[in-house]
């Protein structure tokens, strides 16, 4: 049985945590964060061990894999630091907000030759993964066009903005991962704009809250992105994929099933789940799971540095293009 | 071209009118209604001549079909005047209260091998015939059961009531007439329960407003109708066929496929159509082609008196059972 | 924390324990089975003892409350023993199969004022919760009609069926429970008919496969209940529940919310959820969850003993009715 | 009542003749086509004159309005002779293909204070104009993005594409349409990507079949636009507005709304409606009744040529940006 240790006790540490314990694959050994008292309750609910200190966690030869759940300023030190040690990692996103210490770090990865994950949360989405199986099966032909919707229910606090490093690299990176993975090619033109429609705080301080990304494949297969920091309904969460052959929709959940009739309406169904955490739980679940089987199974990573560099790639591409207007090639 | 005329100018004879005139297969002739005015007006906006005498119109040469959509104890009587004069016949339902009258008429259109059809539209409905068809293709396997929903947006003025004959001769005829024909066989066995819910005025009319039905055929499928003379939302009209391999639906029709999302819902779609003149629009359209093609063909008509006599026996056999607590036998 | 043991180590004993080990209101002491292999097995996953005296495991005095799980023919003598001895318990349905001995049990537990729940476990799931929730906050003004819909995707074995009273005390008392929850009125008449259109050997065995069942109250609200034994598509479950200003439905569930479109159709989902342990996973949580909050709130159980006679004199009555060709009054 | 005549006896034509011959609004007196036995077959189904010189039609006094559907290259001139002899003008899209030409006609209509509709059908479309009127009734408070999806069936000969102005002018022109109507601002800011991934020859030809568009307004509201030549299941035409306060969706139509459930799939609905004459036939209608009724009203046409212009003038930008792979300022 895999012997695991999560390192940070936030929120989505918390996640983790809980999904580790309850894992038969693996057991929960300690949950470490330098905040003392996030890493003791965490440890109590969970049932395990409280550290506080994350690097020093690493150290254990009783944990066989981590993960990186801590502020993504810490990523990149704690990744190699497991990674040189000889633990499986499996690593929140972003790696980091800087590209060249992405890089740096896949490569020293690829010299140890270690076992490292990358957490974009949403291929394990059984929708999401649903719609990939499907293509790969050829349900739709050849695609040809991707369009994929992410709204947030409601914009961070400001001061998570500051740090996020923009929100093409906090939030749309995660759709960069999704258009890359069912455009079943690499985009190589990468066009946006955006706007700041819902606050205006948002952009005194730098950044945008409303945007549209276009990008193309060499072969010219397209996709649209379009997000939003705020979104009246819930976590807007939808995918299109449009082949030769056909389309496939992955559709937004809810807390239940319950449509209403009455005098002004009929077929209403409740506001879609919100927020990141009910709305991916199963997801996250099934994230850990993949991890835990590569590991025990000797199999390549379902997601490496790689793929989060080549996200943060086009993020800095959406970027520069918001900037000038132009297409940016990648 | 055949020549038509369409006896009646109320509310049904309009719609059958407009229809007539605009059919390719057909010219309207004349419309006649004992209120001369109603006559005159439908006559002027279909472009046809007005008559004031529906029996003496049967008498004409010019005219090989007539549809009739007079009230309810004139259809029998001009039925077989216009059998005997060769014409052919569209008779809206019900042909007549009471069914020995019906089945009487019946016999006489046999001996005059004259050219008779019922008009239960829903039959023509896109929706229900798509479900008739898919079952004639084997798309569900063996029919088991089946449920039908119908339920009016408002109830009737008390006067019409009084002279309906009663909700299942007058309403839920429908619902049996579509029983007969999703279930593929003759239900043997019928059993119904009535209460007033929607007006007391109702029950004090001697009537129904809300019930529900039970029926199985010799094979042993179900049938499952329920009624109701009032529905918040709109007219509500649905079928489901469930059988060995799979389920049919067809769901209601709206003003438009507008779907809203904001705070308080999702997916919240128009109240429905409302009411049968708008809803069966498109099958008053499409039962008068067939009445038409069926003359132009030679072919047998869709749906016959003995239809008619079938569900009237099935809404008797259900009035019974609603007294008596007891399964009635067909 | 409410100390608990789980008596069966069954199919649902199983999900019992699972759902125990995971709760944070109670700590899972032992599953106890008289198969010990499969009492071990349980406990080894969930961490907990094993046993294989349902029976002495009664007499822990470390144990609060009790799960049982067991065959239906020990339920309600290990009901009882746990109530004397101040044991709280959520006991499967059914109670029993016989009515006499449900209703002495019944007596029993109020002489000794035990706290027993019967698990209707569809109460629980949240898309049933919410159109009870709905009704109750007035969102359909008084109901009118409720239609049921339980189906299963195929039969159990014929052993089972010999020995599970028949499928109106095994299967539709489930819609039993719901039918008088949601009409929020006793059903006073009830009429089923029932057929073996599934498998003749059912038929053999004296049983039926296929049935449907009409009841109203004494205000004359009306139910319809549907259910057969086999469903090509998988677990249909579902409600609709029409009142005076509206309708609410809930619908069934799926693995993805995934759609496809192709040459041949559009919208086309993936089958239900097949069995009752996926489809109701979340109501099983529920459940147990508000068995221990009704413990730690010294609150009333929200489903007794009484429920639990009340759905089978239902299941009783259409029993009697599809013999008759009566309704039967309850 | 007005009398009206058809310019045109195509496929555009038929449909207008055929609506303005139910119209109770107009009388069809002529349809008018340079091939003699289309006008004569046309005007013989809907029972009006034909003629085969369109200019010589506009020369009679007793005709008060004409719609224009003949090719494209002859609208202007058509189009300006009706408006010097008085009559109301209602004129198939596009205007003409070279954006001078358009702003000349504008100008001498204006000159002329002459009545000229420009026939963009889809703003009658009953679910575009509920999501139109839910927008101005502020269903969801200020629009933030529109998402607008066009895929035809097939992609029409090549022969036509090679008159036709290229996709940008010739099918998207619509869809910039409802991008300015729907945003309520003027698109100021116009990106493209465009692909050959249908045909080859359609690329051979200088043209593409696939594309997408971003367009920006002043105060930053954003818009995509897709489409494509080629859609298995039908003609997919579907708009998304999203605003601060919800969304709204139209979605497409089907021939019924029959949902199929099996061993395989669940809630497959049937291919759609296909293609532009089937699927928009009420918009037709209901476009023809505007103009008629803005003549007998004296009031403003709801669509002019500025519209023409401004559109035409969005897809001259967009094709610009396909080529130079940068935001074209409009």
């Amino acid at each position: 049985m895999i012997r695991i240790a999560v390192l940070g006790a936030g929120r989505i540490g918390r996640i983790h945590a809980a999904n580790a314990a309850a894992n038969p694959r693996c057991r929960l050994v300690a949950v470490a964060d330098v905040v003392a008292e996030a890493a003791a309750s965490l440890a109590n609910s969970t049932g395990c061990e409280a550290a506080s200190d994350p690097a020093a966690t690493l150290a254990r030869a009783d944990i066989d894999a981590v993960v990186i759940g801590t502020p993504t300023d810490t990523h990149v030190a704690l990744l190699l630091e497991a990674a040189r040690r000889g633990k499986a990692v499996l690593c929140e996103k972003p790696v980091d907000l800087d590209i060249r210490k992405v890089a740096d770090a896949e490569a020293e990865i690829a010299r140890l030759g270690a076992r490292v994950m990358v957490a974009f949360n949403r291929r394990f989405d059984p929708g999401m993964a649903a719609v990939h199986r499907a293509i790969a099966a050829g349900a739709i032909g050849t695609v040809r066009q991707v369009v994929i919707t992410s709204r947030d229910p409601a914009p961070p606090p400001l001061s998570y903005i500051a740090s996020s490093g923009g929100i093409f690299r906090d939030m749309t990176i995660h759709d960069f991962d999704l258009a890359r993975w069912l455009l079943g090619e690499e985009p190589r033109e990468v066009f946006a704009t955006a706007s700041t429609l819902v606050d205006p705080a948002i952009g005194a301080a730098g950044d945008f809250d409303t945007l549209m990304v276009l990008m193309r494949t060499a072969s010219g297969r397209q996709c649209h992105i379009n997000n939003s920091r705020q979104c009246a309904y819930g976590y807007d969460q939808r995918i299109e994929v449009f082949g030769a052959a056909g389309m496939l929709l992955n559709d937004n959940l809810r807390p239940s099933t319950l449509r209403r009739y009455n005098v002004d309406e009929t077929e209403a169904r409740e506001p879609l789940l919100n927020f990141f955490l009910e709305r991916y739980a199963e997801a996250y679940r099934l994230e850990l799971d993949a991890f835990l089987a590569a590991i025990e199974g000797g199999t390549a990573m379902p997601l490496t540095v790689e793929d989060g560099r080549r996200a943060l790639r086009l993020a800095d591409a959406a970027l520069a293009s918001a900037a000038s207007g132009r297409t940016v090639t990648v």
